[in-house]
């Protein structure tokens, strides 16, 4: 509904859709329109309602709503701002892309998650990714866990969807789609892209193969328990898509006797230029993790609420599963790096492909956006990636490999790709902070956290215009700036904080919410100062640098540290 | 060397590659030269001496030559030819096509086999194909056991190169090649074809997928014990290949442990348009074939030479993976026809991909000589077949499967394919007869028998020109008159001979050569005629038609028999 505010003898007439303003305006004088309107879908909570949403807000007035939004706005960037101290640069590009981000998260509701290109980008029909739970989250998790169980919530409430999946293609388990639709079904087509040379429409498996989307949502669950200890997610549906993601991983895996293993075959990883690949290495190590986080989850559960986990059991007929997939667990085949080089090959035979760079590639191309990946792209039968996929592991859990293991395949890998997802300069990023290589982290951070205010991204692939925001990237730059210098962990032993920052940054504050506690943690160049918010429930320990501090409710430390390039 | 023979005065210098003929000549005079010449490679048996041959030759003089060529060809024709009665033009294809598979046998070594393109092809350089062990061999094993020998000798002797394939590729055992060398080197490449669209070259997966080589070479070897009873073969290296075979089966199969089943995955199978199939239906058959040959052959060595069996399995290091290949024979799953539709599927989906005639699929075609196959050609996505695969099993082994089961076979596939290569047509031909459709088998036939004939082939794929005669084509149009029309088979309890004629055809005579005993066998319409050679070294049982008799060296027997239409 629309109000003219300032002209005496203006007329609104309201139609369905359309308004209809009337008025005599003298020279010189103004015409004020206040439009007031509720927007809903019928995903949504209070849908049923809209008109009198939008009465309620006429009767508010325009005053008290922008005073409203103001102080709605100040509360979220209380609970989330990061700060980065002498860089305007990085600071404002941060900021920017976790606006885009905020304002494509749903608050309010567990039925739909974070769109792949945002509220403005038409291509993926507002469907979800991977994305979310690999790039996104961990904001969320940080600064807004409530939101951040709305996000892992919606994987709960499509588990049908993709139970379905799974027994599309003949598994068993919850099988999630690439481009999960509020339903969980999966949007995409089979033909995705179409040949610029003859016109035709090209077979892809982004749909089919990317079984590392069950195993990443399994980590997303997983995630939000280790960061927030809020067992509900498990008995609120999380244990059961544990289960049924770790079913269907084992629905899709083979023994091979010869080498007493189970392998993952004809699968895409993070890198979709190479499709129905084998052992993809980041496939097969979030599976491991997924495997792993469903045995944690029962283990939980058997101890504290045992009967919840029969009922679990039984409803699944998962009895029978259990033993084999916990052999699966054990047995599942991941690549190792090589002892003499520290190289891990991304799949079976990726080494063996043509050794090119992406510039060589990027001469061989004969029509302007060529797509290069399969079937038959330029990339396919060379050792050109679309994005991290080693790396994205290393560089997501740093502590499992050495340090040289770190940067062997950072220095093997990012010359090796060609950037062709938004997801892999964050990654790039995140991996060389992790590498000790905080200046290359910085360029690389930079051309994250400015991909949507610049607009320097791929804007076509073949005839296909893909437009929009790119979420992932700003969650992505998040990470780099929290996780990568601010230096912010989850181990076995509790939160640490080791920064790494580059040169020109003096500092950076964020916040970190982790078990119920809320904290603001600043970074700068020799000391790191947590500060405990006085509403928290109870005292608790942090690794600050080298140093493990209680903090009890309100209070505030600093350590003096020296920093490590690790 | 050249002689000139009815000019005096004329005169021949030989140069190492040139003749230099001078002579006079008068008015209405003519100059007759003849030129002796003796065609050796290294690897035949008496290559050291090829000088001397052209000299005994010469000494022998033309008339001599001319005489003992005709009567060569007189005695092989003795051995092999296949007579059809009533249709000239039958007859004339049939021995046509026998004569281009002659000219191109090796009669002399075993060091080589039939070329895949006849003497005259040069885009497989030579090379030698599973042609030879599923199209060719059954001629041979009837007509020329001798021969049949040297050719299944020739898979024992370039057993390494097998073996150096299969460790290329990460495998155990033997991995035969596609495109067969004389040193058993694969000669294909991994870019078989251009893509005529962006003229970049195509991966294809010719090379690397075809496994079912490795069981079509057990297969022969097993055919060749069985047809001929020559345990030597056993003895000579064949056990060894049909363990290496076995092996690599084994090395590349998985285990489904939620089917409890092993399967293959990951291959082509005859069907070349679908590369990169799961559980294609010739390849597990033919797989389970070369396993239990494997087996058969274990047990007769046990038996019968259980010390050169101790010293194969300690010189192959096999006592390990014996348990374990027995396990794959016991459960390599291989597809079973729909109980309701009878139906066998060509690989895992084959049923979901779109269902398009060949016709509709050649109305898409935008340039002459596309390439219809993967990776991207207009069949891969489409039910459109390149040649019989399923029915090349069912044809094959019709004894397999009920007449209901062929029938709805040969009815689904044969209007779905494409015929894009020469083994196609004849096996629709075999197929046809055992499904009891002599006139349909006589067209496809026809079709096989005059392909060279008439050089009614296809003469390009892509830019790639393909020559040659079809030597597959030649033996297929043989195992059709003969193993087909003639009903000829080798069944658990002996020989078979059952015909099914088409209606022109009077008769059908051939030769029959079975552990060691030699044959004769007319097939008319209403009686068979079986005649012993008089030098066979014992009696022996055939079927002829229901009734079983014995045929003592030198006899001749006829049966009325009733044609059935099975």
């Amino acid at each position: 509904m629309a109000q003219a505010v300032s002209c005496p003898g203006a007329t609104v007439e309201t139609g369905s859709k359309v308004f209809r303003i009337s008025a005599q305006l003298e020279a010189g004088q103004s015409l004020e329109v206040c439009v007031f309107a509720s927007l809903y879908k019928e995903t949504d909570p209070d849908w049923a309602d809209p008109i009198r949403e939008a009465e309620n807000a006429r009767n508010a007035g325009f005053d008290r709503l922008l005073q409203e939004h103001r102080s709605a706005w100040k509360k979220l960037w209380d609970q989330v701002l990061v700060r980065i101290y002498g860089d305007e640069a990085a600071d404002l590009a941060l900021r920017y892309s976790m606006y885009l981000l905020l304002i494509s998260t749903p608050f309010h509701t567990d039925k739909v998650a974070v769109p792949g290109r945002g509220l403005s980008g038409q291509v993926y029909k507002g469907a979800m990714f991977w994305d979310t739970e690999l790039y996104m989250l961990p904001m969320y998790l940080a600064g807004l866990p409530q939101t951040a169980r709305n996000l892992v919530r919606y994987r709960v409430n499509t588990l049908d969807g993709a139970r379905a999946k799974a027994q599309e293609y003949g598994y068993r388990g919850a099988f999630y789609p690439w481009e999960s639709q509020e339903d969980g079904r999966d949007s995409c087509t089979e033909y995705n892209l179409t040949d610029i040379f003859t016109g035709r429409p090209l077979r892809t498996y982004f749909r089919d193969k990317q079984i590392h989307i069950s195993a990443d949502v399994a980590y997303g669950i997983w995630e939000y328990f280790r960061w927030t200890g809020d067992e509900s997610i498990l008995l609120d549906g999380g244990a059961e898509v544990l289960l049924e993601c770790a079913r269907f991983l084992y629905s899709w895996s083979y023994f091979k006797n010869e080498k007493n293993r189970y392998e993952l075959l004809d699968v895409t990883g993070a890198d979709e230029y190479h499709e129905r690949v084998n052992n993809d290495f980041y496939t097969n190590y979030m599976a491991k993790k997924a495997l792993q986080a469903m045995d944690f989850a029962i283990s939980w559960l058997s101890e504290r609420h045992p009967q919840a986990l029969e009922e679990l059991l039984d409803r699944l007929d998962f009895r029978t599963d259990l033993p084999a997939i916990l052999d699966l667990k054990e047995k599942l085949y991941v690549a190792a790096p090589d002892p003499d080089t520290g190289l891990i090959e991304q799949y079976d035979g990726h080494f063996r492909m043509e050794d090119i760079t992406p510039e060589e590639l990027t001469r061989r191309i004969i029509m302007p956006n060529e797509y290069l990946g399969s079937p038959v792209g330029l990339a396919v039968q060379t050792q050109v990636i679309k994005q991290a996929d080693v790396c994205l592991i290393t560089a997501l859990f740093p502590g499992d490999f050495s340090p040289q293991v770190r940067r062997a395949n950072y220095q093997y890998y990012e010359p090796r790709t060609e950037h062709g997802s938004s997801l892999s300069s964050c990654i790039y990023a995140l991996s060389a902070v992790k590498c000790g290589l905080p200046q290359l982290a910085k360029a690389y951070f930079m051309q994250a956290a400015t991909l949507d205010l610049k607009g320097a991204y791929k804007r076509f692939v073949g005839d296909l215009y893909i437009g929009g925001t790119h979420p992932a990237a700003n969650g992505g730059s998040w990470m780099v700036a929290v996780r990568g210098f601010g230096g912010l962990s989850l181990e076995q032993d509790g939160i640490h904080v080791q920064p790494i920052l580059p040169e020109d940054w003096t500092g950076i504050e964020y916040p970190l919410s982790y078990l119920g506690n809320r904290f603001r943690i600043y970074a700068g160049k020799d000391h790191i100062t947590a500060t405990a918010a006085p509403d928290n429930c109870r005292a608790a320990s942090l690794f600050l640098g080298e140093e493990c501090r209680q903090l009890s409710p309100g209070e505030q430390v600093t350590v003096r540290y020296q920093e490590v390039l690790s």
